[in-house]
């Protein structure tokens, strides 16, 4: 398969562990979001949203939104499933994902951070602020469901890796790129740290890409 | 089934919809979000994110997050069918609802537009500007995608109501409560129209719901 992605993309990071524990070969082609590459008319005929990440498999069209992409590969290529196959523990790995890439990943994009400098004239500072406040939100209902919900387990759902862990760990690296505090999520950094210290999740590690800062 | 929802809840109305379509009875408890009462003690017992829909099937612990809810109801209860069966085609409808789902709909819940005026001192109007944006953004998202990929048909993916339909009117019907510009949108407009003159969708209507406007 062929990405388009970028180092930092919290979105494109939740595919390439997906892709890695899936044994999926993939050739990834790293955008520069700051330099506004996703905003070419060439990468807009891919992605009218003007976002990664963006995946082809095959000739097809391109498939976008990573939660879409994951739910994609677990059709095509089911294991190891990276879903509980029982419907109430399945609603809950997706529920969990959701709370980062629905209600937490889309308020500290580069699109909603610059237009908040931009025309909304707020100091960098305080925008950093208000990406800081949407992760600690996200932080904290993760952190109370996690450590209070039977469906915890090794992983956040369960025993086995689920969309849940890969989107929890996307949102779990940013906070060292955001400088957001983790002291206050013992039970997020648990499973956090169990997943990195894994291949499939190392190797897809943001730090890990091109164009990442040494 | 038991849905704790609100009436101009974008994600509620998505469920409501579902629920509709697959001819499952339920009752919704309304929260008066305006109030606050989604950060009561009691409703933070069901939901710790504070935030609808939250639902129960029998006794079993809350199901939460809108899309979620909406694989678990085709998981129980697949008939009739809001997701394709072909991979692409799924992805597509999945990816669809997400430009919604996630990448608008996050944007303008009352959580984000309380914290822009108190936290950062941003006019009510300032807030609205910042609320139609994003609005027009995925919009116009929806009506690239729609108006010229091949997977379009009557409706958002094909000739069947799917998820993409569900939120794409759930964004449709908030142009009006925010006073967002929707002429360059006809292709959304057209698949919006056509949703909402059928009875599962018109029952499941924002302003039919107890609580709104007049």
């Amino acid at each position: 398969m062929k990405m388009y992605g970028n180092w930092r993309s919290a979105a494109a990071f939740r595919v390439r562990i997906a892709l890695n524990l899936k044994g999926i070969a993939y050739e990834e082609t790293f955008l520069d979001l700051d330099a506004g590459e996703q905003l070419r008319p060439d990468f807009l005929a891919i992605n009218p949203q003007g976002a990664v990440p963006a995946l082809f498999d095959g000739d097809g069209p391109p498939l976008t939104q990573s939660l879409a992409i994951l739910d994609y590969l677990e059709d095509i290529h089911p294991e190891p499933a990276l879903l509980p196959a029982e419907p109430r523990a399945r609603a809950r790995a997706r529920s969990l994902a959701q709370v980062v890439a629905c209600d937490t990943h889309p308020l500290y994009v580069p699109r909603v951070r610059n237009r908040l400098m931009e025309a909304h004239a707020i100091p960098r500072e305080e925008m950093l602020g208000f990406v800081r406040h949407w992760f600690g939100r996200g932080l904290a209902t993760l952190e109370t469901r996690l450590s209070t919900e039977a469906g915890t387990g090794r992983y956040a759902q369960g025993d086995a890796i689920s969309h849940a862990d890969l989107c929890l760990v996307s949102l779990w690296v940013g906070t060292g790129i955001f400088g957001v505090e983790t002291a206050a999520y013992p039970t997020v950094r648990r499973i956090a740290e169990d997943c990195l210290s894994q291949e499939a999740f190392a190797r897809a590690h943001p730090l890990r890409q091109p164009g990442a800062p040494a």
